[in-house]
This record gives structure tokens, sequence and C-alpha cells, in this order.
């Protein structure tokens, strides 16, 4: 089974991920990583920002290829985004092309309170800071959940909202780890 | 024509189906009864809990088999589900496979307050107590409305959110009625 | 590239297309009026009204056509709608066979405050007295967004939320302005 996890930043995803991984069996893929890996082996690129610098139908054939790799292993968490939010507005994360290689069985949006998610943000020294307003976030998450609808009509996967508790990560993994252990 | 007429559990659904049956020549179909119906015929199933057990390759050739024989009837009323809320998340009632044999042109969705909603759900002795919040069951409503959007692209069917108001499910029928006769 | 730009009446859109024509070599098309062109053309109809009153079948093929004569032009703004409000519910402006064709890399949904919206549409002497409540017009424009989603799916387009500001059509144009001229 392959399953999608996502959450925007600042949700916490990270650590529900680590979670799900100590406690199954499942292997997690980042899918941008996948990407870049497999351009960088056929020397595409060096780093990873040159990824996104790629032409379209470049950057489209590695989706595909990405895709198609994940699409044949059994037992995948594919950590991706539902949508990336761009200064153009929102991208989706999993075009046609990339659903229909993939076959996702389980949507999963790790959600949090957007006050929570932007003081999260605001402190982590890694990110410059950043402008999204609440409201903006409130908009980021919603607008996910309309793309995971659509999303799941090729292959009638589930999909289901987890809220990330501050403090609580593990009752978010438990959720995921009961339906992979299934 | 081929419309479906969808609602979430205690929305009052069953009420305007009768109405909608009594007041034009459209049969109505529903969608969970004609594959149970298909599966017992050639002894794949005695009951319909059994359905929901078969392999899930099973289970969407039976979705397909239903829907390529709604397809080709004129004038349905599809009775089904715009998604089924599951323990592992929202579950599209109508997948691709499923929305290009129907070939819908209108999509219903009965709609109700959702406070009057949770008070019928708990008010029903054939239904054990229902664990939804209205909180769960206006986020319901709302995915459900995603799914609609999403769904109606592949043959420009029509959405609409129809009110069913306490005590008249009269008007909410009439909604459907009238474009059934057009 | 081909762009869509959409909006609810009364939002101000054709005051912001006028800006984005003005500043950039992009060509505006009304898919409804080329659509229109082309059935006339034919002698398929003499004015407007007639269109849709024309055959499903017919309708669809002009969609076709005019959506594959787009897709083969560059630096397009397609204007449209993500949905068109009829009484039997809301349809898709852009169903599957015309994004197959369209091959759209951004939607912009211009968006305005709902009771700014309906002060202009009761206001402009053109239109007929407009029956929609400020609900109505929240609504409206909060399908279109999950409809924008979906849409997106096709071509990996992004999808942009723009409000426009009373008074200030500039800053809803500049938005676009600058993707255009990328």
């Amino acid at each position: 089974m392959r399953v999608v996890i996502t959450g925007v930043a600042g949700v916490g995803k990270s650590t529900v991920l680590d979670i799900v991984k100590n406690k199954t069996s499942y292997e997690i893929i980042n899918f941008g990583t996948l990407m870049f890996e497999m351009a960088k082996a056929v020397d595409l690129v060096k780093d990873r920002d040159e990824l996104r610098r790629l032409p379209v139908d470049t950057q489209i054939n590695l989706q595909k290829k990405a895709s198609a790799a994940i699409g044949k292993m059994e037992n995948v968490v594919v950590d991706t985004h539902m949508t990336i939010k761009t200064p153009n507005g929102y991208m989706p994360g999993l075009p046609e092309w990339v659903l229909r290689e993939l076959k996702v069985s389980a949507f999963y949006l790790i959600e949090a309170d957007p006050e929570l998610i932007q003081k999260r943000r605001n402190s982590d020294p890694s990110r410059k800071r950043d402008e999204d307003t609440v409201a903006d976030i409130i908009e980021h998450q919603q607008i996910n959940r309309s793309f995971a609808a659509a999303y799941s009509i090729y292959t009638a996967a589930t999909i289901k909202f987890i809220e990330n508790v501050e403090g609580k990560p593990d009752i978010a993994a438990q959720n995921i780890v009961k339906r992979l252990m299934q």
C-alpha cells in the first residue's frame, strides 16, 4: 500500500513521520528528494535549487519517473505536498501524471491550529521570517482539502484530516500507524 | 438523463427521494443495492456486509459493472454518497471509473442544518449512537461540496446544494422534480 | 503561455482585464464569444442566446473546437467562468474536454468582498435586479475555489486568488501582469 502524508510548513509533519517510521515497516520517501536524486544521477542538476529551474517538460519527466518508481514499491509513505505555495499561486503537488503512476490508497493531511503554525514558523531559526498571516494559513489548509478531494477520485483513496495537537504528535501518528498495520 | 442525489445520514434524503419518485417517471436506483444484487447474482456474497470485505479489485469490478448498467439507462436517479465516511477518512463515492460509466447530468446535494442532522441521528432508534459532533457534520457536508466540484468536471454536470428545511421536504424535492420534468 | 482569468459577476473582472491587456502583449479571448463566433461562422446560430439552446452534443463540440483553437495559441488570456450559475446549479466552465485542449498554465480567480459585489450588481443598470444574497455570493466564490483546485490537476497549473479591492484594480492586475512578463 502507498499512502501520502502532507502538511503545510510548521504543522509538525516531520515529527509525525518519524513516529510512523519507528512504529511500522513502511519506508518514508520524500518525493522531492527522490526527484532530485534521479536528476542528479543523470547529471541534470548538482543541487536541489536547480531542480525548479529545469525546463517544465524535464520537471514533468522527472515527476513521472519518480512516481512510476514509487508506484512499483509496496508499503511506502510518500512525504510530499498537497500544494506548493508559490508567488504565482498554489501549484498541485500531485498532478494527473503523478497520480496515475503513484496509485495512492490513502491521503493524510496533517493539520494544526493556524496560530500555532504561525508561531512555530516564526520561532524556527532555519526559516527566514515567514510572511503568511493567520488568514493565509487558514486559506492554505482549506484549499489543500479541496485538492485532496480531487486527487482521491483517481484511485478511490481515502482522505483523512488529522489535527496535530501541540505536544501530542503521537496521537496524530497513531491514526496513520493503525491503518498501516491493518 | 441520469442524476445523482446524495446527502449525509440524517439529512432526510429518503423522504426527498420518495417525493421525487412519486412526482416523476424516474426510477430511483440505490447504487450500493445494485452492486450487492449483482454480487449476489454471481454468488460472490450472501449479505450486504460481505460486500465491503471483498478484495478491492473485485469491488472495483462490481462498481464498474453497476455504473455501466446505470449508464445505459434513461431517466434514472442514482441514490448514493458523495463520500463514505470511514475510520480511515472520507472515501469518494464516485471514483473515476464510476464517473466515466455513469455519465451524470446533475448532482444534487441534500444538505441540512448540522444541529438538526445530529438531532435526527440521535433520535433514530435503528442507528447506534452516532459519534459525530456538529463540527464533524459541518466538515462532512463541506468536503462533499469539494468532491461534487471535482466529479462534475468529467461530464459538465451541474451541482446543486439543496437545503432540506425541517418539515418541508416538498420544497427540497421540488427543486429536483422541476429539473427532471424539463 | 495560456492563463485563465475568472470572477463572478460584479467582481470587477473587466477592468482588471483591460489593464492586463494594456500592460502586456497577451491577447484576451472571451471563451463564450469565441464559441459564438465559431457557431455563427457555420450558420448554427444567429445570436448568442441561441448558443445555450443548441443540443448538448453540439455545444460540447463547439467547446472542443474553441479550446483546441486556443490551445494552439501562445500568450493568451482566456476570459471565462470557473462555474456558470444556472437555476439547476453550478456548471463547470472548464469541463475535462476543455481542460485537455486548453493546457492552462495558471488560473486567476478575481475575488471581492461579497457585500461590495452585491452593491455593484444592484447599481448596474444593464443588469436586471440580481437575486443573489450575500450568502449566495460567498458560496459561489467558495465553490469556485474548489473547482479551480480540481481543474489545476490536469496541467499542474497554479491557482491564485486575487482580491480586487474597491478602487484599486491596478493592484489586482499587477499580480497577473508580473507573471505574464516573466
